[in-house]
């Protein structure tokens, strides 16, 4: 097999390494593409260094066939084609609340531990979820994503007939702008990149560029005036925090999708002054990739036209690159 | 009748004035007691100048009965007790997504138009709430901020049991803190006052001073480690608002109750991280007023406790100075 090792300073090496039998509870996969998510980017670019023992396989937006079954595994066949919801969850501590997805102690596949990008992969098989036929293996590894997006869409509570405006157009705000428009709201992405806002409009979404229009007029006349019932920040800069309050009807919804590294001003005051509400909304739970998988293969989301590109594992480093010097890119696949 | 005009500039005049008959839809009050909210303390400094036109009656927190009825008005009786809900909502815009209570066009009696702080006082009939008759007139004129408080702990959804922190110990803060308390949460009040941390805990509230105790460790050990299901952000300062994101547990539900005239930095990594909620809440409905009536009328709590002083309306000067060197103090009413 090989594996492609990040060994910090932007450099990978693809080497072959002997592929390990899946131990108790896991499955050994045969990884067919493994996405490039902007987290891999962050990796990349010597982010998160505190998390990583490098040299490590980074990457956990993968489909998959499943090669091996380690011992008391059921449910599952060598063969099934299946896609990874890479959470490892830890002790449960009693701040959890129980949300184990967002445990205190839980791992995250890909970053605390080995990744997907490599040829063969173990993993626990508590962390499948099974592809159906019609799904290409592309796709596929598009679903990890989207289920992000569904999540977040979930946790706003959008309904069909609402306006959502989704603040940054990379490929989560593109996907919950999908997902919003699929579920029948009315959706408005605001973006600063001119080929993501073409790419908005391709695929049907209404689009506002907020350094060349004011962002609150442009709302406002999009909703006659309604404002937003829920508004995504998936910008994660100050510009996107201070237009989330302004663009928000009375009780609307704002769902915190972005990290925001460092605390940002907010606008309390119309926090109480219009009963907002902020949502933080984190990874995904087992119902939103089962959500993301139906979504997938439904055929109804214009998924294959936000692969930007699909490379070889061995031009990872190109790829990345790639990435860097075309913010206006959405997902680039590695073939494993 | 009389009449208290606040004439700007820490000054008040008591001047006879006489008496004008209710307006079709109005009744005229015969008020017995107008409580001072911290909204009026604000106007006595000079603030929100803007909406004030001088010389104005304030005082929104009453209890009265009626004396006389305008053209019109059913389901009344000349002597019947109340207290007023004083919002005044004006035209429907579409971004009040139907939240009348927090309309655009809104006005809110005491501020906008003339308050209660007189002797008679004509107001709409549609702002009436019965006062049952086993309920005092001094606590009448607590149902309003009581009110408050039943808003705050309805939007925060607070079940039994819960655990609840709330950040700053004034009247609506202490409010907050009972009625949680009286319906099934574990209740800890943060306060650095010693007074009120006294009056706190003489109502049977836990506490903390988080200028003496880490808040954070106060509440790790006040809830074993489950930390806050639901927090009320109600001091109005910066280490209120550090503190919030920092006691609650995942998907825990902040509650902004306090006015912050200015941005502040939040956390909103945390909220991303713990999947945390924030969610303003602004005055009352109807059905909070009805709430905090039943609730005042059952007499299960200890609201006499919280009237720091009743003073005839001729000494409100008196009455403000001594909110002003009296920070410990809690509801103060004037005998009108």
């Amino acid at each position: 097999m090989n594996s492609l090792f990040f060994a910090g300073d932007k450099t990978f090496d693809l080497q072959p390494v002997v592929a390990a039998a899946p131990q108790p509870g896991e499955v050994q996969l045969r990884v067919a593409y493994c996405g490039v998510c902007g987290t891999d980017v962050h990796i990349y670019h010597g982010a998160m260094a505190h998390r990583l023992r490098l040299p490590q396989v980074i990457g956990h937006e993968v489909s998959a066939e499943i090669a091996a079954l380690g011992e008391g595994v059921t449910g599952w066949q060598v063969g099934d084609r299946v896609t990874v919801r890479p959470l490892q969850p830890g002790a449960d501590d009693p701040s959890d609340n129980g949300q184990r997805h967002i445990g205190k102690n839980l791992t995250f596949i890909g970053i605390d531990s080995p990744g997907g990008m490599q040829s063969h992969w173990n993993v626990p098989a508590h962390t499948l979820h099974r592809l159906p036929d019609n799904l290409s293996l592309t796709l596929g590894a598009l679903i990890e994503p989207l289920a992000v997006a569904c999540h977040d869409v979930r946790l706003g509570g959008l309904q069909a007939g609402e306006y959502a405006v989704v603040i940054g157009g990379g490929p989560i705000g593109m996907l919950i702008a999908l997902i919003a428009k699929h579920k029948g709201a009315q959706v408005l992405v605001s973006e600063v990149n001119p080929a993501r806002l073409q790419l908005a409009e391709s695929l049907g979404l209404a689009t506002v560029n907020p350094k060349e229009t004011d962002i609150v007029t442009c709302v406002d006349e999009f909703t006659n005036g309604a404002m937003a019932d829920v508004v995504f920040e998936v910008s994660g800069v100050a510009a996107g925090v201070q237009a989330m309050t302004q663009v928000a009807r009375a009780r609307g919804r704002i769902v915190m999708v972005a990290i925001h590294a460092d605390p940002k001003p907010i606008d309390l005051f119309r926090f109480f002054w219009r009963e907002l509400q902020l949502i933080g909304a984190r990874v995904y739970e087992p119902q939103d990739f089962e959500e993301a998988i139906q979504l997938a293969a439904s055929g109804k989301l214009p998924l294959e036209q936000l692969i930007t590109q699909i490379a070889p594992l061995a031009e990872a480093k190109t790829v990345f690159e790639t990435i860097d010097n075309n913010p206006a890119g959405m997902k680039y696949l590695l073939h494993c």
